[in-house]
């Protein structure tokens, strides 16, 4: 059994590191608050035997050896870099559990067949350098490292300086290795399971996606003086396209998704018209063809809906997701821990990405999701009870034990 | 006659000052290089024996006796400060060209019988601290220093401390004097003069316009997990308002004016949904009744607007400037001094506001307007022709000595 105690405190712990006066946390990927929670989880696993690694985009692999030499690992874990404004439990409720996990094999002195590390990815957000999951991404080899290193954040600085920065630009090659298997356990971050009063989540798989980089020219121009017919507004061509990335997705039902998140105005002064809006544009739906229909046809209807406002659209795609099944036999294993253990659950599909989708391309991925607060996430009032916390942690020490012990 | 070529080169030093890479100037009020721009036009004045006072928010004026003690100055001026991506031309022109009617005068050895000021207005452009036309409106009352001085930027900087901080917060009382009248030379900023290849624009007067700060509060959440019906999308209404602030003014025809120049989202990372956005409004027509109408209809209409989206609005009116009229007496002055010199022009109503406005409820007011190409302002590609600055400077010269001398 695992220390519930334990567990919510070191949860707890971890939650001070970058604490936001609203109750949230802000431990932005690659920051001095990144480290300082990398240095933390670094003693911690340390402390319980473990060996830490650092590859080259910073992936942090905590190992506990096996029995078995000639035994694959298997992997669990999650993120600790969070949201500028963003909740405790986030990416840290898989890394800490993983935490309690190892706590707990080494209290009951438990040797597995297979050796069992402990991984946090590093920027599995996207908020920063605007790729989300982009260490599990770069482990899987989605990205080049040559490409990854470069990508910049709105100061400029690229993930390779951030990196050496904070010396996390590790000796280790970031590129899949062989491994049996790969469990994380994540707050759901949507509404079913609070809704349905489940406990569990077993997650089957991750809804697919495509997001990209927006800048809409126009021309900047005294906004007393310049008459409505020769006006070239970005911002309010921007406006027109904010709404209508809405409509696309709610055109969809209820299951599409259609945000615009993060957006900049030049010069952004009260009395000019803006000259240029630059800004995020995503797309997600659990059905791929959904996606890939949208990923087709937007960039051209999007281009011809600013041109009618007489500015100009460059649109860039950052990434497409596609839809991504789990493993049956690594989702068997959680539906068996949670069924073991007596915990109410139910299939579920992932609304949010998971550095889980990337790893799932080359080892067996399975995920476990607890219940949040009013669905509540990517919010600083996220929010999960201790026993919520507890029962996910559980889930996982079962489904890693069975697996290593196989 | 004033010396064109003197007038250029000046205008072309100050333009150093904050000098952009695109050609224009980010010389933005109370900052270290409006200081800079402050301390060469003070170096300026005192060559040609002119006495500098500063007042309490900043506004420099310096003086230049006159034959008759008794007698009133003659004041003629404009701003410094400019917009963050804004040209050379807006503000300083009517400043330099100010000094060049004061180098002129000294050069010929002329005495007035009124004294002349030629006045540095603080912060015109309103770009900084959300009030345009700063520091007229406290010399002239419009304004408590004491609100003023407690005015922020995006930092949090006041208006006290960045005067404090560059050493301009001046002994002088900051309120109106006695003065004879007031002469200000500016670019037009709009297509008019150029259109109709007119040299002068003689302002008859400035049009009405009222300014807002608007907050939207919705709610932060996953852009990938929240479901359309649960989404309160701060960005999504503020697109809707900044759609229905163009509508508005279009549908007064091609004198209304409805802008959102300035905005700003929170958390601002891609896969949050904005949970706020903060972002100014203004409107401007030169029919006082239709700003009137507007300011008291619009806050219900776009809080209505807000709510239909799940979100709530707060919106702030700044401030609200009455069409003002300039005095007919001064106004003749200039009509007069554009005949004599033979040049073409026509009575236009500014677009834009001016210290002028503010100062005219005290003293009697006029305002002389170039062409600038492509009527382009608040933009770095702003542009006038080294002639086109000449006539104006020299129609402000013939106004200032019939007026100092009548
Ligand atoms: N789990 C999570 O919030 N991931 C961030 C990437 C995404 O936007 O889905
Ligand atoms: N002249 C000028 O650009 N003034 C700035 C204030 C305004 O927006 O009208």
């Amino acid at each position: 059994r695992i220390d519930a105690q334990r567990l919510w405190d070191s949860l707890m712990a971890m939650a001070e590191i970058g604490a936001t006066p609203k109750g949230g946390v802000k431990r932005l990927t690659l920051t001095e608050v990144d480290k300082a929670g990398r240095q933390r989880f670094s003693e911690w696993c340390q402390a319980v035997g473990l060996t830490v690694r650092v590859d080259a985009i910073g992936n942090m692999f905590a190992r506990r050896e096996g029995r078995d030499p000639a035994r694959k690992p298997v992997l669990l874990g999650s993120h600790l870099d969070s949201q500028p404004s963003g909740g405790k439990f986030d990416g840290a409720l898989g890394v800490i559990a993983g935490l309690e996990v190892m706590r707990t094999l080494h209290g009951l002195n438990i040797q597995t067949e297979a050796p069992i590390e402990l991984v946090n990815w590093t920027d599995e957000e996207g908020s920063r350098f605007g790729h989300s999951l982009m260490g599990s991404g770069a482990w899987a080899g989605i990205y080049t490292l040559e490409k990854v290193y470069g990508l910049a954040d709105v100061e400029g600085v690229t993930v390779g300086e951030a990196l050496e920065a904070i010396g996390y630009k590790g000796e280790h090659p970031a590129r899949p290795f062989p491994a049996d298997a790969y469990f994380e356990l994540h707050i759901e971050q949507g509404p079913i399971l609070e809704r349905e009063s489940k406990q569990i989540g077993i997650v089957t798989g991750a809804q697919a996606q495509v997001w990209y980089d927006a800048v809409i020219t126009g021309q900047d121009a005294h906004a007393g003086t310049t008459p409505p017919s020769a006006r070239r507004d970005a911002l309010l061509a921007a406006a027109r396209l904010i709404e209508r990335v809405d409509a696309l997705m709610r055109e969809r039902g209820e299951d599409g998704r259609g945000t615009v998140g993060q957006l900049h105005v030049l010069p952004n002064s009260r009395n000019v018209i803006p000259g240029e809006v630059r800004f995020s544009i995503e797309f997600r739906h659990p059905d791929n063809a959904v996606i890939e229909h949208l990923a087709g046809s937007f960039p051209a209807e999007a281009a011809a809906l600013v041109a009618t406002n007489g500015c100009a659209l460059e649109l860039t795609e950052l990434f497409r997701i596609p839809m991504q099944p789990f493993d049956a036999g690594c989702v068997e294993l959680v539906r068996q821990g949670a069924a073991r253990l007596g915990y109410s659950a139910r299939e579920i599909v992932s609304g949010a990405g998971h550095d889980a989708v990337y790893v799932a391309r080359s080892v067996p991925t399975a995920m476990i999701f607890t219940p949040c607060k009013d669905g509540l996430s990517h919010n600083e009032a996220e929010s999960i009870l201790p026993e919520e916390a507890a029962a996910g942690c559980q889930v996982l020490f079962e489904a890693v034990l069975a697996r290593a012990n196989r």
